[in-house]
């Protein structure tokens, strides 16, 4: 029989978190804890269907301590191939991924994976709603940055241009997503507001 | 360091593989992967973006053998919350799960997880498509069952009706998939002339 332990905290996540935690504006959660205690409310209220994706784990090696639990006793992290929260709303299909940065002044690009930047790419060609959840340690401030903004950015590095966004860009071209209690980070009202305006009907 | 070994098929999965496989009706491949093999000749055919979901796993246990290759050395298989595979495909939100039989007269519900009929539920309500892709092993035919089918078994079942959907249903209320070799299950040609046509605009 093995005992089963509760779920630490994933470890490579340790490193992206804050040294000191401010409990008071962001409860001391991740900025992926906020958005999956997003969706579980957009969920309950009968809002919009959206999930995290599992985490990929590349299997090699498991055991049978017992006869019908399987035990993983050596496996790997892979990189995702695409990006990390998808789902449906209002029939959109949604797809987006989460970045934060300590910098006060840009997110570097190299944040963002290039498959990352095709997987949104190919969303958005096939009429989804492809965007980023970005985080501003410093100034306390969410930002749902639009695909279009980011893959401007991304093709202009690839000529030779700066490898990162400007924050002043999220003051002009990203729209600030509120942080309260319930929903913690509604983008979905951003959404609402600024893109589906802009949506081709099918 | 540690070297890396070929990643062995996963092993829950063999028991429902067939014993004996028939290499000319479907190439030794499983239903899961023949429906991998399909979402990835629509991503390069540019016809539609949908991918499994990595298997959900519950991490305890990581070790650093180097300094940059954490290695998972204890975790376990978690069950799923949701459905296997989901996309887009014409701006539609797509949401799907495989199931296989070994029965010549039925599919058992069993075989359905109550989480993954309720998430396809909210799914289909939310204006998505959902549905199962279904193998009868002793027939070597593949089905397209629309949610609403489904539903219908499992609330009858829940009422005290039959624990399974009949193969008969399956012929008169559920579309068959045609095996062939590119793409392998092209069950979007289903959606195309059977379920695009019922669907409500935004």
């Amino acid at each position: 029989m093995t005992i089963k332990h509760p779920i630490p905290k994933k470890k490579y996540e340790k490193k992206d978190r804050p040294k000191s935690m401010s409990y008071t504006s962001n409860l001391g959660m991740t900025l992926e804890s906020d958005v999956e205690e997003t969706n579980l409310y957009y969920l309950k209220t009968k809002r919009a269907v959206i999930y995290k994706k599992p985490t990929p784990v590349q299997i090699v090696d498991v055991s049978y301590p017992s006869r019908n639990k399987a035990k993983i006793v050596e496996a790997y992290y892979r990189t995702p191939s695409t990006t990390d929260f998808n789902g449906i709303y209002k029939g959109y299909y949604i797809d987006f991924d989460c970045k934060e940065t300590k910098s006060t002044t840009s997110i570097p690009l190299a944040n963002i994976h290039n498959h990352q930047i095709e997987h949104l790419k190919n969303i958005v060609d096939a009429g989804g709603i492809g965007f980023l959840i970005i985080y501003f340690k410093a100034y306390n401030e969410y930002y749902y940055l639009p695909f279009n903004v980011l893959y401007e950015y991304h093709l202009k590095s690839l000529k030779g241009g700066r490898k990162s966004i400007p924050y002043e860009t999220f003051k002009e071209r990203a729209y600030p997503i509120k942080f309260s209690f319930n929903p913690r980070l509604d983008y979905l009202t951003v959404i609402d507001e600024y893109i589906i305006p802009t949506m081709e009907k099918h």
